[in-house]
Order: structure tokens, then sequence, then C-alpha cells
């Protein structure tokens, strides 16, 4: 196995826009020991100067919606346009199997194969800290690794979406039409976060009830109030299969840019967004800070064993952990 | 407003059946005050002989497959049988609002006024911690409350359902006929999960639809490995409409007891899952125990606002933090 690599080499093969160092970084911040943890804290510092000159954008919807064929379809045109995009992929592991239930690897197969994108699937089932709590960390790396355009997908509906909506600049909502009343459910909530809703699958018969929708949609969304933006949130129509309606989505997304960048929400968004972090990076702190004590520890593994005989409750033996870490701290700092 | 009740007038009423303490107990567990978090401990302490003598069952599936008529109907049919059902749904909360996405209120209108039901929605979106932190809690709370079946309601795919399945005996996933390849993404993950597959909707025109798509997930689980339980997964159809359907999925649930029960699996199965447990419930002891200390809370708004004014980094506010948190802990324990 090859010596770590140390933080400037880290710092030089990102910003060298070395795809592999750049896959070693990710895994660093995804690493939930400490050690990994204060390097990783370290490497960001060091690449701060070079984050922030991309356009964040957040996409979510059920699935069948036909995200993955569309980030192809999108990040092909992007590239096209001489951008580089990384995308994310916030994925719901099965705890069973600890696979993927997406299968990413081989979802977007032209996409993976283009050598200005960078596809990430994130696990988020195996952190105990939420929906993928290393994902801002992950947009700061692909942003010094000179991508321009960084996608953060998520699936379904729920808690996921709003941890996104707070990291991106722009989030945009795929939706089925035709699905009616069905997808009613994610209306409320989800739509009132979206900055624009995609009708996907606009060709052939289904054209006619894609532009329903879309009117149908533009038409719920004057009732939701605005996000402080000032942008009005629009709906388009796309098709992934003869790529009408891919370039003005692309539109869009810069007249956004242009007009938040020029009003200074883009940036302010970002500086409220960082505040919010800063609890949820606290909390990852304290989750993995005890893992530096080899007593807390084992005093864990052993308590399970005792709850699994039944011999403590969990809450019991919650609070004796607690303690436990107390002391480890008193005696180690 | 009333003074606190006691813990004592806590167990008391819940194991009476109070619906209003048992509301106010929930209340209790959910709030992340430690001095709130320790009466929880140990008002879970006190009633924790009166616990574990219900079924306790997670039911999923996208949007728009029926999950809370299904719960009307097949509620209604439990209770006939004279037994009393608790609904916990966890509920993806809209952060800009505040309010529910699912607007559970207005849902399941009839359960709701049934003396033997009792309904109540935990709003996940607010808890940094994940997905409804306190289900485990309420779930021991209702047992305790004398309900026969808890049913733990989740929407959607992903990070939810995993850790539903880890707090449940039977896992119950709802699917819709035609549907087809659109569902397929969510088969593989969450399909594993369960111990049956409930096609909804199996009625009029939809009743043939509903039986080959019996036919194809039965033949999919096949697939499936076994989870240890011996059970094998069953896939039925019902309606919500007609009931038809309905009485087999009780004889199903209670099928699945009356073997695991037997096996021991029911029981080791509650225990692993309390193992994994105090993992969870330590992440919350630590991630709330830093608010007991008014110097540290008052840092953390500090920060924020230095972030906000970009005078600091999220990093490294967040190490500041820590070191605050240790001091603290030094000069109080």
């Amino acid at each position: 196995m090859k010596a770590r690599l140390s933080i400037q080499e880290y710092a030089t093969g990102i910003t060298a826009g070395d795809r592999v160092i750049l896959g070693k970084a990710l895994s660093l911040v995804e690493s939930n020991l400490p050690s990994d943890q204060q390097e990783a804290a370290q490497l960001i510092e060091k690449i701060k100067d070079k984050t922030g000159n991309s356009i964040r954008i957040g996409i979510t919807g059920v699935p069948g919606v036909g995200k993955s064929t569309f980030i192809e379809v999108f990040g092909k045109f992007v590239t096209d346009q001489r951008k580089k995009i990384a995308v994310l992929t916030i994925d719901p592991s099965s705890q069973l199997t600890k696979g993927s239930i997406l299968g990413d690897k081989t979802r977007m197969a032209d996409l993976s194969k283009n050598p200005n994108a960078f596809i990430r699937p994130t696990a988020s089932g195996n952190t105990l800290g939420g929906v993928a709590s290393k994902t801002r960390e992950a947009i700061l790396l692909c942003e010094a690794a000179g991508y321009d355009v960084i996608i953060i997908e998520t699936v379904g509906v729920g808690q996921s979406e709003v941890a996104v909506k707070n990291m991106v600049d722009f989030f945009l909502l795929l939706m089925l039409a035709g699905a009616g009343d069905e997808l009613q459910g994610i209306k409320k909530g989800i739509m009132e976060m979206a900055d624009a809703v995609l009708i996907t699958k606009a060709d052939g018969d289904n054209v006619k009830h894609a532009t329903e929708a879309q009117a149908e949609y533009q038409h719920a969304l004057h009732l939701v109030p605005s996000s402080g933006s000032n942008w009005k949130p629009k709906v388009l129509t796309c098709s992934s299969l003869t790529k009408k309606g891919i370039p003005e989505i692309w539109q869009m997304i810069e007249a956004y840019k242009n007009q938040t960048t020029q009003s200074g929400f883009l940036e302010e968004n970002r500086r409220q967004q960082n505040a919010s972090w800063l609890q949820e990076y606290f909390q990852q702190l304290l989750n993995n800070d005890f893992r530096r004590f080899a007593d807390v520890q084992k005093e864990l593994s052993d308590l399970e064993k005792q709850i699994v005989n039944k011999e403590i409750s969990v809450h019991a033996a919650g609070g004796k952990l607690l303690s436990s870490y107390y002391k480890a701290l008193k005696k180690h700092t």
C-alpha cells in the first residue's frame, strides 16, 4: 500500500485536477476516524480560497422520474459548453447488503466516461449522523478541483431534500406528467423549496400531458411564498430522449446565477448555509470524538453485549457511557 | 399553565391508558433539552416492565401508493378485533414552513376519531440527529399504554426505511401494480428488507394488474436472501375501497408473530435492535449535552455570526466549540 498523502499533496493534486487524488480526498472527508477528520478539516482550510466558484444544483424527484437519464443528458450538454461537471449522488444504501439501492455504477454510463465529468456516490445509510453529512465538504473539494457545475442528486421525498436545499444554490425538482393526484403528497413541502420544476419525459404521446402538467404546476407555484431570492420559480418541460428543453434548463440556471449574484443573494445564502453547517459539523465532531478513547470504545461494545443479554437497559447504558467519556476527557486533555 | 407532571404521574397516567398524558409523555421524549431527556430516560426505565407486548409493524411505500388509506382501513379492522392500535408517522417536515408535507391531521380522519386508535406524527425534519430518533421511545410508551399493534409509517425510499426496519418486528412494503419498471429503483434495497409486499388498489379494472404484479414480486422475492427469521416473505393484494384482502394481512402478521415467538427470533431480534439503539442513543446524549452549558450555547451563536461575516471558517469554528465544551465539562463535572 502506498504511503498516505500529506495535506499539501492532497491540495496540490486536487487543484491540479487529479481525479484519483480528488477521489482519495473525498474518502478522507467521509471517514469517521477522528484523525482523518482532523486532516480533512486542515485540507478544507488549505483549499478554501479555491472554492465557491461553481453553481451548486440540487436535483430531486421520486424513483422513476428519470433523474439519472436527465443528468446523463444535462451533463453532456454542460460539458459541451466547455464546463466541468461533478455529480454527487446521495445514495440511501441498503443496511442489509451494504450495497447500493440505485446501483450508481451502472447508471450514467456515458457521463462516467466523460473526462470533464466526475461522478461520486455517497452512501448515506452507514452514517448515524444523518443524510450525507460530508456532502458539504465534497462540494468544496470538487470546486477546488475546478468543477464549474456541482450536482447533488437525492432520491425520494423528505429529510434528505431539506438537507440538500440547505447546501445548494439552486434546487430543481423533477416530476412526471400525468401522475396527477398520486404525487400531490410531495407537492406542498418539496415544491415550495424548488427554484424550478422540470416535467420529464415530454416526448411522443406524452408531450400533451407534459404541457398540461406544466400549466398546472406553474399555477400551483404561484401559491408558494417567495424564498427571499426574488427569483420566481419556473416550470419547464424536457425530454432526455429527444434532448428538447435541455438547453433552456441550462439557460435558466445561468439566469438564476446572474440575477442572484448581482442582487447579492447567492453569496448571502451561502453564508447563512455555512452558519447552519456549524451545528451539523459540531455534532459530527462530538459523535466521533469518543472514538479516540479505546476504553470508551471497549465499554460501548461491552454494554452492547449486556443489552443483548438483558443485563442493562439502553438508557442506563447510555448514561454510563457518557460518564466514561467525561472521565476519558479529563484524563487525556 | 399546569405544573409539570412527575415521573410517577406520567407512568400512572400512561399505564391507565390516559391519552392526554401519553401525548405529553411523547412530547417529553421528543424534547432535546438535557433535563427533559433525563426525565424521559427515567420514565422509560419506570414503565419498562409494561413494554414489549405489541407487534411492531413498519409500513412504507412511495407517495401515492395509498399508505394512509390502507392504515385507515387496516386500523378499523384491527380495532374491530378488539385490539388497540397506535400509528406513529415519521413525517418529513418542511423546514421552510415548519409544517407537514403530508398534512397528517387531515389524513386518517376516521381512525383519528376511533377511541381504540392513537395517531401521532413525528416531525423528523427538525432534528439534526437523523430520522425520528425518538421513535423507539415512542413505541415503548405506546406499549405501556396498552396498544397491541404499533404501526410506524414512513414515506419514500431510503434512509428512514433502514432506520425503521431496525426498530420493528414486521416490515410491510406497499406497492402499486402497473408502475412496473418505474419503481424498479426501490425494489432491490427496500424489498430485501420487507417481510411482506402488499399490492394496493386491487379493485375494479386494476385487479388483473394487481394479480400480475403479485406473481412478479413473488418471483423477485425468491431472489432475496433470508433475513435470519426463517420467514418466507409474502406478497398479497388488497383494496382499501372494497376491503378485500384486509383480513388476510392481519392473519399473516399474526402468523408471523406466532412463528417468530415460538422460534425465539422475535425476542432475539428485539435484543439485537436494542444493542444497535445504544449507539444512536449515546449520540443523542452527546448531541444535546453541550446545551447544558450557557457559555457553550452562547459561543455557538457568536460563531454563527462570525461565519456569516466570513470572520472564521466552519471547521475552525467547530474546533473552537469542541474546546469550549471540554472546558465547560471540566469546570462543571
